[in-house]
């Protein structure tokens, strides 16, 4: 199950944070703890973040130490006083996969064979459902959402959700690190980056 | 052979990047990320950066594209020169292992059962050997010594051996802030280092 | 203006900042960076991150390009919706200076000379005044309001006025790794927390 | 003194510390401290490390401690035991200053004027004098060597002559992030790269 996890968090690509690590190896390159930091320090709320959102959502939905077995009517709360508050529902919906993220199933798929798959995965998928019957339209459950889910019947605190894409971030930045030391392009990417800029004075 | 290497390295105890994370972690619990980067950042010189060095004296003494083979001539060369100058021998001898580092010893065995030993650990035995030889006391290879020569027979650049400490503390980093987030102690050790710091004007 | 703030923020004593950087200079003397970044890793939502939050509130009330000038109303508005919501109100009130804290009077006096004050420490602090009268003691604004209120008088956007605190931190760090250079104590702290810490199992 | 230090060093430009920071702050704009210990961590040996190089060599040559006052012959042994050893100097020449770099000639004049400049200062130009005649190019005193003797000069340990660097890059990282807010370029930066890289396997 976690390494599922980690190959779906692995950064691909040339990530904010694979840009973030070689641009610091090609300055420091004797402190690879340095890059590999600075990688990770880009794992906040906007790129992998909701997983943490998310599993909080389930928490307080449903506190592990809860004997709660109404999953339906905790769900109708949780999307109600959402919707009502005007809040984002963490964990659902997705700007490019939009009729359902492969990435999600596969890991639901696991977690089953694993046996992780539990009362909270169970929860997202109907938070997910009455959304899409409220907002109308689609909203499947998306990888971090899936993400937060497992961690959460992992037996998880729902602050640790967000450890999986930290240490895909660490990997990714390690290997675009050791990409960076075979074949260099941090300092090509800064002089690309400097033509394309033109200072514009504010105001 | 990574997760074995991963295991053996995943911090063990109050080390001093587990104390930087939990403290990290107290101050700024909505930022897991930079816990873990603090817990990563002291992947350095002193704790686990020898692998990075022996790994290097490897590289030095037979280049990969090298198809020297006498790795007897080599690591007479390699002994010689560095005592000559002077220079520790990174990779050899341990404080407490003084007989034989039995985490090595386990990591040369899964190396020779998942066929990734070669050259480079054979080498770095023969330099061990001669060093005793010329110093007159036991100086088998250390776990990071071990750590940089399985790295270079795998085939990676020598600035990379040092990637599996810096994931074996973020690893170990996750772990203490787990256990924070459920047994907090972060606030307590704080309070008991100022209790027991007395401070002394300098001079 | 921006001195005075400074000196309030450089770390005093051994905070969680200062022993975060001590630890990880000692494992990594070579990158006195990352020592430095741990330190301010730390500048989170526990012990610094108020003056954003306060920032925040006070750019919400009245938005910058906000002609609106009858600062008695919105903070009427401000303090009755956050008491109705049962959030906090950041930036007012102290643990330790109950009737005042004096850095925040030390503070406003230095804008008032620099003619930095402005509409938004004026703004902080009725909101104190009328919170203080709701809730029925004292809640003076303290420091980290004070510079919240200074930073958006000075035009900075609400997101930046966590950066004072982030530089004192930054100073402080590397006014602590100094110390640790000349007569190091990380390694005696870190025997210390050892000793005292008992492993109890969970459960 | 140290505000002329500062000043210099302060990020001039998109440098590989600014866009660490933008990046980062793009990913994870909850956490500022985490783009600012981005921008710090890159202060490593390429860039900015060669002052800390310096003071250490200034240090070894004539410790603090010494009563010794023939500084040209400490000069001398210094420069050709360098040159015997094939090490570099560090502090001396520079890329595009080639006849003398204007920072270093005004931050020497400040330190006149402020009672800073003394051995170490008079020890590093003589220095560069010695290893123009022996190498029979001109060798001036750059910018970081002249921070690195003032460091020494103002009774700093060595290692902390890199800590102006690095408050000077927290400062710029700050200043990138502060424009950040206002305009966001980090994601356009981000698909500028991706448009411009076209991926080669290896071999």
């Amino acid at each position: 199950m976690i390494d599922t996890m980690l190959i779906v968090l692995v950064d691909h690509g040339m990530t904010t944070g694979a840009l973030a690590a070689r641009m610091t190896y090609h300055s420091a390159p004797e402190a690879l703890q340095g890059a590999v930091a600075a990688a990770i320090l880009g794992a906040g709320s906007v790129h992998l973040g909701s997983s943490e959102y998310c599993a909080k959502m389930l928490n307080d939905a449903l506190p592990p130490d809860s004997k709660e077995t109404d999953l339906d009517t905790i769900a109708k709360n949780t999307v109600e006083k959402r919707l009502a508050n005007k809040e984002l529902i963490p964990g659902i919906g997705h700007g490019i996969h939009t009729q359902g993220d492969p990435r999600a199933e596969r890991l639901f798929q696991v977690a089953q064979e694993t046996k992780v798959y539990g009362r909270y995965c169970a929860l997202l998928r109907k938070i997910g459902k009455l959304a899409e019957e409220q907002v109308g339209r689609r909203l499947p459950v998306n990888v971090t959402g899936a993400i937060g889910a497992i961690s959460m019947d992992m037996g998880l605190p729902w602050q640790m959700s967000k450890s999986f894409a930290i240490l895909g971030r660490a990997l990714g930045g390690i290997a675009h690190v050791g990409e960076e030391v075979r074949r260099p392009i941090a300092r090509g990417l800064s002089d690309l980056v400097r033509k394309n800029l033109q200072y514009e004075p504010e105001g």
